[in-house]
């Protein structure tokens, strides 16, 4: 991209201009201390979209996140508005009101220059790396479930009166262009014949034609979209995988919600669990001598199940206590058979939230095998017959997910059915 | 309200101020010809929210209408924004487009004062105050289906991308006083003790009653309320009842689009039959002898019934040649077994919307017996003991509606039902 192509007032920073930059904002240089010349900066990218900066002074550190105006990934050739900086400040400020401990403060935030100064995280590390090497986060389900029950709930109509749930809804209906990324590349392309796709060739070639031949398959998945794009449910954070998340084992933030709207619940809850089977199925892959991952395995399973049992448990508990917005308004429901009544509405919300959790999670873990963008939890396995098998075990199960929803009960019949799945050699031709 | 609390640039308009308005618009005046003492002014009101007057000069007449600053209906002591003047010109904008010769042309539009002034339908009439005189509208059915299929359908993800649904979304948001108008008044209030409910007493008391205690039912409307808080499926009339029709026998405008926002299609659609089911079991009080309404009672079912028939066929050809929104893709459906899919789809799609339609009916329904505002249908029954039995026959018909919905399978079978009612005398107490 040209220069005089660039809006005004942005320029991409690099690491001497940053260090310019930052000197010029006192309360920042103040938390840096020392002279500009001491900082150390390091550009550590944040994977697929941004420059993420790392800076270091003698009084600490501080990381800085500046938008581009393409798709790091892909390049120049496909553009993407800076304003999505802005939609990461506004829901950084919301999701630091509602769980505040638990997701990076803001020192500064500069909508011209698409840029985010906040909080740097130290000695955590990207949680699907730690994952991936077999670490335990045995505080993670209780630290992600809080984050979920009370950012979807508190911006819910269940929290919300309708008019302040209909104002948040318009701040971010611009947002667009994060959105379509995921319309396109998670509820559309990887259904179809689409240059973007990619998949462990040639030992997928097979199954990524059944996907793109499964008619049933692409009916649920359209119907998901749909869901994606046109339930205003809560405030989400739009792309709550393993790699959102920055990790030690005592504490858990939630960085990254660029792509925050107003959405259905479910496709967070969705996202989280999906990436828990991706790694669970991978862990063949990343296992010295067999068997050595078991006992992790269990982890990763059990700690699925917590997740979904926590955040339920957690959001029931808001809305007993906190029902403050226009839907099931307490005073339609006094009395024993009034409570009652609202008991069995909360099973009947919890049961379409959980249906809801199950197709989005599947949708999510067929894009990361058959989409443009993979795990690392897969991508790192060398030997590309044992990674397409557990692909094909990961596809095989999200497949069953997204076909069954409605008629699954619980999530330990679905890891089940994973552990199940790992007996499965499937054959290559 | 006085004086000096109303916006500023505001005045609400009396017969003689109104002259002097319209004169200053050279455009208005050039319609209306002659000296603006030769003009008639009558103001005819709306019935519950606003001034409306109808202006007649030797060149043609004209329709004008204020918003006041209040609840008209009540009186000053309920406030209402004026800004509901901005939305109804957006959803007249909106509707001029997608069915144009089915809504008043606007002249003129002043913000400030609150104020539209519109094309003038004579030799119309309201269409409920036709209805209740037993008169027939056979063109209606196509009319209004088509007025339906067009704006629901071309404001839906199903033909528009997903950023321009959202700035739809967005436009419309801030119309939350009306809105919340329905939520209060339709969905909450009819079911429990409110100082708005009033009812034809002593005759409906124990009903009213068993309807504050009905637990199933206030579940029900409270699914339903939600649906319609967070469901913006496409750009609904919000009011879309007979008394927002004009007709004449070969002419349907529909009117007054001030409770317009993006909502569930199923909304607006079960506004019009659910007046149609009043209407129908209301005849009976307005027989000048016993069987004298037969034929027009077989004319409003089977009316009923065209309108959910022609609905449905022509929201379905839309979609099957005018596929340009984001959802169901037709590049997702390629081939004989996409198409059977889609057509599948298409299916699942339709269905849902009748179960909501019909929910959003029963709402409806009762709210006019139940809650603060009643339809003349019923109200012009003399006898109120008729009128009463009248009445308790359409509130069971919208309770079976409202708890069953999702079993009922035809409109035929709801329509047997309700003459099936007509048998029942109920016994007051």
């Amino acid at each position: 991209m040209k220069q005089e192509e660039l809006p005004e007032g942005y320029k991409p920073l690099d690491l001497v201009s940053l260090k310019t930059y930052l000197a010029s904002l006192p309360h920042v240089a103040e938390r840096l201390r020392g002279e500009p010349k001491s900082w150390t900066v390091n550009e550590v990218g944040d994977g697929n979209l941004n420059l993420v900066f790392k800076v270091h002074g003698p009084g600490g550190g501080i990381a800085v996140k500046q938008a581009l105006p393409y798709v790091r990934l892909v390049g120049e050739s496909w553009p993407l508005p800076l304003n999505r900086s802005h939609y990461e400040h506004l829901a950084l400020m919301e999701q630091s009101r509602l769980a505040p401990n638990l997701v990076p403060k803001v020192y500064h935030h500069d909508q011209r220059m698409a840029l985010i100064v906040m909080e740097l995280f130290e000695p955590h590390i990207i949680m699907r790396r730690g994952m991936i090497e077999g670490r335990r986060y045995d505080r993670f389900a209780d630290h992600i479930s809080t984050f979920m029950a009370r950012t979807l709930y508190l911006t819910s109509d269940l929290a919300l009166t309708a008019d302040r749930k209909k104002a948040l809804i318009a701040s971010f209906a611009g947002n667009t262009a994060l959105c379509k990324i995921t319309e396109d590349l998670i509820f559309t392309e990887p259904y179809m014949s689409a240059p973007n796709n990619r998949w462990t060739s040639p030992y997928l070639d097979e199954l990524a034609s059944d996907f793109r031949n499964d008619s049933t398959l692409k009916g649920a998945v359209s119907r998901l979209k749909l869901k994606f794009m046109s339930s205003p449910e809560a405030l989400i954070h739009g792309d709550l995988h393993t790699g959102s998340v920055m990790v030690t084992e005592q504490d858990t933030r939630v960085i990254d919600p660029e792509f925050a709207f107003m959405g259905p619940m479910g496709f967070d809850i969705g996202a989280m669990i999906a990436n828990f089977f991706l790694n669970y199925l991978a862990q063949d892959g990343h296992e010295e001598r067999l068997g050595q991952r078991e006992a992790y395995r269990r982890w990763v399973l059990e700690t699925t199940q917590q997740i979904w049992a926590e955040f339920q448990s957690k959001f029931l508990g808001l809305w007993r206590s906190n029902a403050t917005g226009d839907a099931y308004r307490p005073a339609l429901f006094e009395g024993a058979a009034g409570q009652l009544q609202l008991e069995s509405e909360r099973s009947l919300y919890m049961r379409k939230l959980f249906v809801d959790m199950l197709g989005f999670a599947a949708a999510k873990m067929i894009r990361r095998i058959l989409g443009l963008a993979h795990n690392i939890d897969f991508e790192w396995i060398q030997d590309k017959c044992l990674r397409a098998a557990c692909e094909a075990r990961a596809l095989e199960l999200a497949r069953g997910m997204m076909i069954n929803a409605e008629g699954l009960t619980s999530l330990a019949h679905i890891c089940e059915e994973a552990s199940q799945l790992r007996k499965w050699q499937p054959q290559f031709h």
